[in-house]
């Protein structure tokens, strides 16, 4: 495996096809089976390391976010990747003058909870789609959100790369795989698995309609409250806008944000009428 | 020459040099020789016509601006050029969700008093980058607000093109080529030339110091109104921030927008100080 820390050392080889996953590091489980994805799907399999200070806002944890190259290159380099970019803050930025702002998708859940955190993650995600120049980009469904943004940048500006998302991968307890999982103290860690719980409680109860939709979202919210929870939001939204539904006549997820102690958690867990 | 309607159409070929220039249409021979150049150095020379709604503003010209597809097309095809692409906006534009904005350099002068064009220029011109995918794109320096504007979002978004500014063409009397030119009127396509004269008073009167740079300005201002124009402004600057300078102490541009009748003009000239 090769690790390039400039952006002037990556020579893109049209000749063969590449999937590309980016990331911010402290790989789990999560991150190696998008590598190991990409890397069976293409020639070859890119992978890049980059804390993007852009998409974090003020108090938020861009300081003490997990970073442990060595760690990393040997994880990625298990799971067959070929090319690690790890560029540092000055390469990426050497002025902040151009911003990609996607509107709609960004404006509720985690864009109002975090203002200017979607712009930030379109304006490096396209960066990194221009340096990289991928066959195919890999991203976790975890962060649902994020992948309905990247979608509608991708095809707004019509970035010539095939986007693919992976299913969330979870702990043998339910816990969404999250770089941020390593903040929880140990009885919080024992707690957060209720989120993943509840999300399949209220699937549950919306497929067999034992409650309305707002009643099984607030039982569900004391719950969480009720266990050490502060819920930023819990919702049923249609899977193409976000938008909040009631009623189950598309495509639709579940979607939650929560913290516990210092550390937010997110998770979701999608309603698909055609596997139903 | 293929003229290609629809993004689908477009393969990019990879093992092959594509030079491309970005256009509005109504062709006059700056456009024309952008597309010799183009030709010249790359094995494929691809051309866009597109009539970009997003780049007007409300009462600007979108309407009434030249179109003729025919007539652009043999001039294009005279040209040497391989591929015209020429969609329609809802080829373009299914939805606006993402734009492109570029700070500083758009803040005055065009991006002043044409409030959102530098946005649709970048995100418009991002868009057809990353639909046609070309080795190297041409502008011409009449727009050179516009020039900037483009290498700014090019090296921030790193996108992989490479950029090419070239000459004004200009009429025999001085007159930069323009599409707009042929909304002058008779009188006042006698009066036009003056602009370029007024340009190059400026420029001597700066080399030889033969008055202050805002004298020099301000009694070309003069009689430009006085000959009929409304000046949107006029202005000594730096040819990279585009700020105002009073010294030629750094490559320089003195810029001009004004109003002839019902008609904008733009026009700019140069001063390298390595070639004086």
């Amino acid at each position: 495996m090769k690790i390039v820390r400039s952006i002037a050392e990556l020579k893109r080889d049209h000749s063969v096809s590449l999937g590309f996953v980016p990331t911010m590091g402290a790989f789990h489980e999560g991150h190696l089976s998008l590598m190991r994805v990409a890397k069976s799907h293409h020639d070859v399999a890119a992978v890049s390391l980059f804390v993007n200070p852009t998409q974090f806002g003020q108090g938020e944890d861009f300081e003490r976010y997990p970073r442990n190259l060595d760690r990393d290159a040997e994880m990625a380099e298990s799971a067959g990747v070929d090319i690690l970019f790890a560029p540092d803050v000055s390469q990426m930025y050497p002025r902040k003058t151009t911003e990609i702002q996607v509107s709609g998708v960004t404006e509720r859940w985690e864009g109002g909870h975090r203002p200017g955190h979607f712009t930030g993650v379109a304006t490096v995600v396209a960066k990194l789609f221009n340096i990289v120049q991928p066959t195919a980009a890999y991203f976790g469904q975890k962060d649902l959100q994020q992948c309905l943004v990247i979608q509608r940048m991708v095809a707004d500006l019509n970035l010539p790369v095939e986007l693919k998302f992976e299913e969330t991968v979870r702990e043998s307890d339910g816990l969404a795989m999250s770089s941020r999982n390593v903040y929880l103290s140990d009885s919080n860690r024992a707690i957060a698995p209720n989120l993943y719980q509840e999300l399949k409680n209220i699937r549950d109860g919306v497929l067999v309609k034992s409650a309305s939709v707002d009643s099984l979202l607030s039982s569900a919210i004391n719950r969480l409250n009720a266990v050490g929870f502060t819920v930023d939001y819990l919702e049923l939204v249609d899977l193409d806008t976000m938008a909040p539904i009631r009623d189950l006549e598309q495509d639709a997820a579940i979607i939650v944000a929560a913290r516990l102690g210092s550390t937010r958690l997110i998770d979701n867990l999608r309603i698909l009428l055609n596997s139903l």
